[in-house]
C-alpha cells in the first residue's frame, strides 16, 4: 500500500466491473486464492461480515430464534427426497465421494442449502404442537459450483445464515415468513443505508421447492439489480417430503408449516456498488467495522496533540464509537488516503498549528467536506455521535435518489428495450402473468422480474403482449 | 423432556460413555443426524460454543490478531507441499472429485486444517519485515473422516479456531507459541474451572509438519485425559514448502517464521466430563450461557411473586448475568428437574408462601445446595455475584481434587500398569527419549505421553527400560 494507491482504483463511471474488483483488492476486503472459484476474507472484509452478523444476530435473538449448527454434509438420498429442490440446486452442487483412501457408498453433497438436513431433523423431533413453534438459525458456508464467479458476489464457497422455522398452522408460517422480510427490509435501510424494495416472486423466479418467496431487492450504482434477502413461504411441502408430522391441539395429527429465510456476504458486494466511489470504500457508519481515525500531526513537536487525540479516542472508544489513532510514522497524506481507501466514516485531523488557534479538523469520508470546530465548548462525544447520524442520513438519502432516478415506468416492450439500453434501473411495468412475456423480456440483457409490486396496475394492459394484466410487476437486470 | 428426565441418565460411575451420551441428549447439547459421524449441535450445545467464541475471540482481538476466512478447499497438489503434513493427514480427507455432473480437473480436500492455504496466501502477500507479524485467525468449520466418532470429542465435521502467524524472527515466533499456549491454559483454568497441564509433545506426538507442539491436557473424571488446545512452532519448515519470503531490516531476503494454535468443540465435552453428574450438566458460571433461573411457585395466587421475579430478573440481565424467568404452566419439580438437566448454575425459587417468612431459596447446581436468604437488606446482584464466583471457584476446586486424586508418579513400567489397569490418570515418570519405550508404554490400553514436564526428573532412570532418563514426562490414556 501507498499514499497513491487510489490513483489505481478505476473510474466507476468508465468501467463499472474493474471500479469495483479495484475497490475490493484496494481496500483489502478480499483477495483471490489457489482455490478457484473460491476466497479469502481478508481483515477489512471479514470484520463487515462480522459486524452483518452480530447485528443481524441481535435481531433474530430478539425475535425468539436460536442458532444451531447442521452437517456440511448432506447424503444424496436424502436431498433427492423434495424433488424440485434437487432439481434446482443438481448442476451446481460439490460431491464429496472419497473418505481417505476409500470410497464412499453414498455420495454426499458439500450443502447449497439446508432445508433437506432441517426437515430431516425436525422429522424426528417433533412430535406434538407443544414443540411448536421452532425458530432456529445457524450462521455457516454453503456451496454452490458456479462457474463465473466474482468477489462477493458470486463465489464457490459463501457465508450466510439460514433460518428454518416449523410452525403449528399456515397462518404462523405466513407471518414468520413476512417478519423475516421485514427484517432484511430494516436491516438494509437502517443499517446499510441502502433503500429496497420488498415484493414477492412470480413463479418462475421463486425459490425451488417454495411455495412462495418474498425477496428484498437493491438496485447497485450502475443500474443493476442485487437480489438482498430472501424469505421463503414452504407450506407443508417439505414436511410432506419428509414426514413432519405433529399432533394438533385438536389431538389430530396434521403436517408441520415451514419457513426459510437468508441473507449473504453478497451484502457486502451491494455495500460497495450502492455507495463507494473513486477514492475506495465508503460505509455506512452503523455497520462500519472503525467509525473514526484520528490523525495526529506535527506531534513530534507538541505533546498536547498526542495528549487530546489519546483522550478523545478513550471518550469514544468508552461510548462504543469505534476509534483508532494513526501512530505509525508515515506522512498524513499517506494516512488520509489509507483511511479514505478503507472508508473509515470519520477523519479527525489534531495539529499542533490547529491547536494553537484553537481548532481541530473532521472530514467526512462521504462528501469529503472538511469542517473545522473550535475547542471551545466541543462536546467530542455528542458532536461526533451528531455528524456520524447525519452521515449515515445522508447516504440513505443520496442512495435513494440515485435509485430514484433510475426508476422507471414502462407501458411497452420498446420503451422496457430502451431504458435497458440505455441506462437501466428499476423498472414499473403490468404483466399478464405468462411466463412466456418473462422470458421475452429476459431476450433484454437478461432482465428478469425482480417482484410483484403491492401498487395498483399502471395501465392494465401487459406491457409485452398488451393483454389484460394480472400484476404490477418492478423488473431489472441483476447480479 | 419431562420432570423425570435425569432418571434416564445412567450414572457416571457405572458406565462413563454411557453417563457421557446420556448427557449430551438429556441436556439437548447436540443430536445425532442421518450424516455419519457428523452431528447437530442443538440450541443448548450450540450456546455454549458461541459463548467460548466469544471469550477467545475478545482476548485473541486483545492481542492483536484479526480475523479471515479462508476457503472450505484445498486443492491435493497444493496440500502436498509440505510433506510431513500431508502424510500425518492423507489417511482422514474428504476428498471433492466433482462439481455439479462434471468431473473435476484436479480433486479438491476439504479442509482438515489450513496451514497450506494460509503459507500460500503468506507467500503472495508478505514482502517486507514491515507486513510483518501477521496475526490470523479464523473461527470455521474443518473435516476429518474418522471411522469411530463420539459427540463433541470426535466428529468428521467439527467447529474449531485456528491462528496462523508469520514473524519476522525466530524468537517473535515462539513467543507467540508460547503466548497463545497461555491464552489457551488461562480460559480453561479461569473460564471452564479446568485444571490443566501444559507442555511440550513428543516427537512422536506432536503435530505433523511442527518443529515443536505445546499442548494443555485437561484429565476427565474417570481419569481419561483430553488433550485442550495445541500451539505449535513450525519454524521456517512451512516458509520454505511454500515460499514465504521477505526483506528483513538488513535488507536481506529470509524465510518467515510460523506458529499454528487451534481449540476446537472437543471443549464441550471436556466441560461436561470434569463438571457433570448423574443428575444431568453442571456449567462454571463463566461459560454457562444462562446463569440463573428464576421460578416462580404459587404465583397465580399472589402477584407478589411475578413482580419480585420480573424485577430480579430485571436486575441481573442488566448487570450482565443471564437470567430468565420460567413462567411455563408445568410443576415446579418439572421445571427443577429441567434446570437441573441443562445445568443452569443457580436456581433462584420464589414462593408466595416463602414470601409470607419475607424469604426466597436459592439453590446451587454444582452442589444441590439450598440456601434460604431473608429479603432484608438482599442486594440481589451483589449476592447473586459472589455467590456465581464462590460456585465458579468451588468447582474449578473440586475439578482440581479430583485431577490430584488421580495424579500419579511411577518409576516402573510394572508399576505405570498397575495404574493404569485399576485406576488410570496422569502419571508422572521419567523417559529416557527412545520411541520404542514410548510404543512400550502405548501396549497399556493406548496409553501415551501427555507432554514432557518442565519439572526435574523423578529418579533419572527411564521407567520403561532403566536406562538414563531425558525427560520427565506425564502419561495417559486418551480421547
Amino acid at each position: 500500500m501507498n499514499g497513491k494507491q487510489n490513483k489505481q482504483i478505476t473510474s466507476r463511471d468508465v468501467d463499472f466491473a474493474k471500479w469495483y474488483t479495484d475497490i475490493v483488492k484496494s481496500a483489502h476486503l478480499c483477495d483471490y486464492t489457489s482455490v478457484k472459484g473460491c476466497m479469502i476474507l481478508e481483515p477489512n472484509g471479514y470484520a463487515i461480515w462480522e459486524k452483518m452478523k452480530s447485528i443481524l444476530d441481535a435481531k433474530f435473538k430478539e425475535l425468539g430464534h436460536s442458532n444451531v449448527s447442521l452437517p456440511l454434509f448432506i447424503p444424496e438420498n436424502l436431498l433427492k427426497k423434495e424433488g424440485e429442490l434437487v432439481n434446482g440446486f443438481a448442476p451446481e452442487v460439490a460431491w464429496v465421494t472419497h473418505g481417505g483412501s476409500k470410497s464412499l457408498e453414498e455420495r454426499l453433497a458439500v450443502r447449497p442449502t439446508s432445508e433437506t438436513l432441517f426437515s430431516d431433523y425436525y422429522a424426528s423431533t417433533i412430535k406434538s404442537y407443544n414443540d411448536l413453534p421452532k425458530l432456529y438459525n445457524q450462521w455457516c458456508n454453503v456451496v454452490r459450483w458456479e462457474k463465473e464467479t466474482r468477489p462477493f458476489l458470486r463465489t464457490r464457497e459463501f457465508f450466510w445464515q439460514e433460518g428454518h422455522t416449523v410452525h403449528a398452522t399456515r397462518i404462523d408460517a405466513e407471518n414468520e415468513t413476512k417478519r423475516m422480510m421485514e427484517v432484511y427490509r430494516w436491516f438494509h435501510h437502517e443499517i446499510l443505508a441502502i433503500p429496497t424494495i420488498t415484493g414477492m416472486k412470480t413463479e418462475k423466479e421463486k425459490f425451488a421447492g417454495a411455495e412462495y418467496t418474498l425477496t428484498n431487492e437493491a438496485l447497485m450504482y450502475n443500474g443493476v439489480a442485487l437480489q438482498s434477502g430472501t424469505s421463503h413461504f414452504f407450506g407443508q411441502k417439505f414436511a410432506k417430503a419428509y414426514g413432519i408430522k405433529f399432533t394438533n391441539k385438536e389431538n389430530k395429527e396434521d403436517y408441520a408449516w415451514q419457513t426459510s429465510w437468508g441473507t449473504t456476504t453478497r451484502m457486502i458486494g451491494g455495500l460497495i456498488m450502492v455507495h463507494s466511489d473513486d477514492k475506495g470504500l465508503v460505509l455506512p457508519p452503523r455497520i462500519a467495522p472503525r467509525q473514526v481515525v484520528i490523525i495526529p500531526i506535527g506531534n513530534d513537536k507538541d505533546s498536547r496533540v498526542m495528549d487530546l487525540a489519546e483522550k478523545y479516542c478513550e471518550i469514544l472508544n468508552k461510548n462504543n464509537i469505534v476509534t483508532y489513532i494513526d501512530k505509525t510514522d508515515r506522512t498524513p497524506g499517506f494516512k488520509f488516503a489509507e483511511a479514505e481507501v478503507n472508508g473509515i466514516p470519520i477523519r479527525l485531523e489534531i495539529g499542533a498549528r490547529d491547536l494553537e488557534n484553537n481548532k481541530i479538523t473532521f472530514t467526512r469520508r462521504d462528501t469529503s467536506e472538511k469542517i473545522s470546530e473550535s475547542l471551545d465548548n466541543l462536546d467530542i462525544l455528542e458532536y461526533t455521535k451528531n455528524l456520524l447520524d447525519i452521515i449515515q442520513n445522508d447516504m440513505y438519502e443520496r442512495a435513494k435518489e440515485r435509485r430514484d432516478e433510475l426508476t422507471y415506468t414502462a407501458h411497452s416492450y420498446d420503451e422496457m428495450k430502451h431504458i435497458l439500453d440505455t441506462k437501466p434501473g428499476f423498472i414499473h411495468a403490468d404483466w399478464c402473468g405468462n411466463p412466456e412475456c418473462e422470458l421475452k423480456v429476459k431476450e433484454i440483457h437478461g432482465c428478469k422480474s425482480r417482484c410483484i409490486s403491492d401498487e395498483a396496475l399502471i395501465d392494465g394492459k401487459c406491457a409485452i403482449c398488451g393483454e389484460d394484466a394480472k400484476y404490477h410487476v418492478i423488473w431489472g437486470i441483476q447480479y
